[in-house]
Formats: structure tokens, sequence, C-alpha cells
């Protein structure tokens, strides 16, 4: 069974077919959150904190660490985003200790991240571009760690799942040439907008039944992408989640602070049978007072009010 | 892709790979319903009109018809059952024009349902037992009718999903012995509760799957056997049948008044992309006065009211 080990200081988390499903808490990222952005540029870092503790508080086990903000002081990535990685990446640690994603499109500060980050964290992200390949997968040979293959190269986004999935085994083998074991590549097979593309659910769970099945992976992707412009996305995300999982998807960058998902998470590791005696399921669900002893002193306690 | 058709006089269903999941209501069933096995025995149809009414208004597109009693008067059901499962259908049809299923283990009563039930309703059920094959199977070509067969055989109900998926072929090929296609044939392969096999889901969501693809069969359930004495059956029903749903599943024998279940068989129906234009979805998850005239007639009548 296909395992992807993560590991902070203390804890391990294991992406894998036989696991729960993998919750990545995605909230650390500035990507559309003007606010966080301009607090990071001026070193305020009062939303990580409280978004790290809210989102493991929440049920993460992973949490995903973006530092891609543009200063308007600085326009040069480059520059201003491998000193802030490392900074994120050392407060969030010191507040908790799930492991965590490094996640960035720019090289430099993925190294930048990696060179401070304690544990065994994920790399996200390499594609199919060529110089994604050979300067992301030397530095995930180099660190000995996971990463997160999303299948794209450089004819862009192919809305053919037939070519996803090509790019995403030629990923697979070009970390092989590097000495990257497959279960060290968790594939993003790209989840589309369902409102834009009619087939892009089926489309997901046909792919990641064939990464499973034909390239052994472990598989995730930024589900609440399938809903975007629908109504009710939580109502949508809520089902698309189980539906994937159920065709083998182990793990997803997310919001956990979304009761609904995450709910929905509980139960497809209950029907997956990745929940032992349904402890977890049961621990969710148990009404308060239920019990006879407790259900008895609820109706004294009134009996007494009353009285 | 696999077509089944269910016909009223009037309205035509159909269970299918790439249709919308087929709701088949299941209330109208007097196992477990001491009240309204009493009702029935008195003559008193009147919790039957209400279910027939309310079900279909909640979005079932068949319904189920059992006249399962015994009567306290008579305990022969061979004599009590076939008069009243033809009472409760010409009644049922009398107020709704969706198809219908005759569900029964008594055979005479099956028959007795098919010889007034317009339309092409359909039997349930068939099993691999021989005594059954053999009555059930001629009836099912006499009236050209499809059928529900249940996995199970003389043997009783197997744990193991090999053997159910054998049995399941036994019965298609004996159907097609009789001249009776597959796509007539709707299996049920027996959903076990997850509080008393851990991996029931899973079974369920191989087997339907193998069922889809080696058998070209479509597929049906009691559903909410899954969740059988565990916390919050509606969270687990409504997540098992959008997974059971993902992997092939193209009905469920269910209670359509519960609205979490529809909704999940709405986004369901949506992901597998058999929700044109999500129009069913939007429609169903439309904010009241969302739209700009709406919202403004609904301030300028607050406004009115007030002033």
């Amino acid at each position: 069974m296909t395992q992807t080990v993560l590991e902070s200081a203390t804890k391990t988390a294991i992406i894998g077919f036989d696991q729960p499903f993998c919750v990545i808490g995605e909230r650390i990222n500035p990507t559309g959150r003007k606010k966080l952005a301009a607090e990071l540029e001026a070193g305020d870092f009062s939303t990580v904190e409280s978004d790290a503790l809210a989102q493991v508080a929440a049920g993460a086990t992973v949490l995903d660490v973006n530092a891609g903000v543009v200063y308007n002081s600085n326009p040069n990535p480059n520059e201003t985003e491998p000193p802030l990685m490392r900074k994120m990446i050392e407060l969030v640690q010191g507040l908790v200790d799930v492991p965590l994603v490094i996640d960035s499109s720019v090289a430099p500060a993925l190294e930048a991240g990696l060179s401070v980050c304690k544990g065994r964290p994920m790399v996200n992200s390499v594609t199919g571009e060529e110089e994604k390949l050979e300067y992301i997968l030397p530095l995930v040979k180099k660190y000995n760690v996971p990463v997160v293959a999303i299948s794209n190269d450089d004819t862009g986004i192919s809305e053919d799942p037939e070519v996803r999935f090509a790019v995403a085994k030629k990923i697979v083998e070009r970390a092989a040439d590097f000495g990257i074991p497959s279960h060290d590549i968790v594939v993003d097979p790209l989840v589309m907008p369902i409102g834009a593309m009619a087939g892009a659910g089926r489309q997901v769970f046909e792919l990641v039944r064939r990464l499973r099945e034909e390239l052994k992976v472990n598989t995730t992707c930024g589900a609440s992408n399938i809903s975007f412009a629908m109504p009710n996305r939580s109502g949508i995300n809520s089902i698309f989640i189980p539906m994937a999982a159920a065709c083998g998807m182990t793990s997803a960058i997310m919001n956990p602070l979304h009761e609904a998902e995450m709910m929905a998470i509980r139960a497809a590791n209950l029907l997956n049978n990745n929940d032992p005696h349904g402890a977890d399921w049961i621990r969710a669900n148990k009404v308060e007072g239920e019990s006879p002893a407790g259900a008895r002193g609820g109706r004294e306690g009134r009996r007494r009010r009353r009285g």
C-alpha cells in the first residue's frame, strides 16, 4: 500500500491508500487575501498565527504554508519571498506540531523553506514544465522529501484527461531518474470548475482511479475549485471530496474550518474502512447526555428547576 | 449505455449510467411499521395515500409498493397479500403518475400486482435461490418488465463479495436463458451495516464497479442499511450514496423525505455530469430574492409595510 510520510519535529502524518483522508489546511496563503498580504509586508504575523492554531484545532493534520506576496516596496519575489518563507515556517513550527507543506512557485523560496523546516515537509510543487523538473527534482532529492506533482506542462493545462495523466506519468518517471520513489510523489490531477466544464467532476474521479491503479501514487487537489461560481459551494465541495475519496483520492488542500466538508470526510473515512471501530465518527457525532446516565441527569436537572 | 426503462400510464423513469440517480421511494411498506400494518388490515389507506403524495413531492421518481402485512385475522399471506397488493397499486396509481416497483417476497402477490399495474413496473425481487429463479423469471418474461436481482442464494447471504458477484452473474445468465436482457436486471449487491462489518462500504463500492464494468448492469440498494445502529445515520447515508454513485450505483430504494440525502444526490448528479447545465442544483439552491429584481422587491415590500 502506497504511503507518503510527512514529519514535523515530533509528529508524523501519512498520506496513504489505507489511511484516513489527509486534510492539508490551505489558509496560510496570501493569494487572494489582500489584508493578509498587507500584514505580511508590514511584518505582522498575527493572522498566520491564528490561522495555524485554528486549522489544527479544526482537524487539519498537515498545514500548507505559502508566502506568495508581491511587496509594494520591492516587486521581485526572488528577493522578498525566501526570507518571508523562512520566517513563516519558523513561526508556524513554533506554534503547532503538524508537518508542513512548503508551497511556492518561486524556486528559491522552496529552497529557503527546506533549509529551515524541521522534520520531513512536502514541497508544493513541481509540474511537467522542463525548467521546473530540472530545478525542483534535485532539490526534492537533496532534502529527501515528498513533492506535489501538478499535471500541467510547458503546453499549459490540458482539458484532455489523457494528456494530464501522461504529464503525471512523465513526472513520476523523471523523478525516478533522480532516485525519487513514486510513493514520494503526490499527484494533483487539477480540478476544473464544474461551472465551466460540466465533466470536470467525472474527469477527476477517473483520473484519480487511474493514477492509483496504474501509477500507484497518492493524490491531492485544491478541492474547492470544483464549485467555483456555483451556488451553495460547501454543498458541492462536501460531496465532491467523498466521491473523489471513493475513487482513491487520499488528500486535499482545503479549508478545515468548513465543518460540512470535515464531517463529510469523517463519513468517507468510515465508509472506506479507514476509521477503526468507527471511533472518530462516533466521537464527532456523540449526542451530549445520550448515555442513560446523562439522559437521566438531564431530566432530573429539569425537574429540580421546576420544583 | 445501459438503460432500464420503467413506465407508468403517462410517465417514464430511466435508470441508467448516463442518467440522474434514480430515487425509489421506500415508504409504502408495512415492514417494521406497526401502525401502517394495522391500518392496512383494517382497510384504512390514508397513510399509503399521504406517503405516495409526499414522496413524489420530495423528488422520488419511482415508488416501491410493498403489501407485506401478516393479518391477525388470517396468517396466510398467500391468501391476503395478493388482493392487498392489487388494491394498493390501484390506489397509488390513481394518486400519482410515477412508475412503480412491485415489492414482495410472496410470489402470487407479485403476479397480482403485475396483473393490474399500468405501464411497465419493476419487480422486486428475484434472488439466486432456485425456487425464486424458476417462479419469478418466467413472470418477468411474461410481463416484459425489469426486475431487481438480490445477490443471495440458497446458501444465504455471503459476506464474501466474490460470492455475491457470482450470484449476480448467475441471475443475469439465467435471465438470459429466459430471454430477459441484462439491461432489465437491476442488481442489489446487498448493503451490510458498517457497524457489524467495517468493510461493508468499500465492499459495495467495489461490487458496484464490477457489476457495471463486467456485467454492464444497473444497480440499486437499500441505502440506509449501511448506517444501522450508528449515530447520525443521515450523515452517513448522505455520504454513502454519492460515494456509491461515484463508483457506478444508479439507483437506491430510500426515504426521499430525508432532505440531506436528496441534496447529496443533487450534488452527485452535478458532479457525475448528469445534471445538464447544473439546472437542478441551481434551482434547489437558489437563494430567495437573490436576483436584483427579487431583492429590490423584497426591500420595497418591507419599506412599504413600515411606512
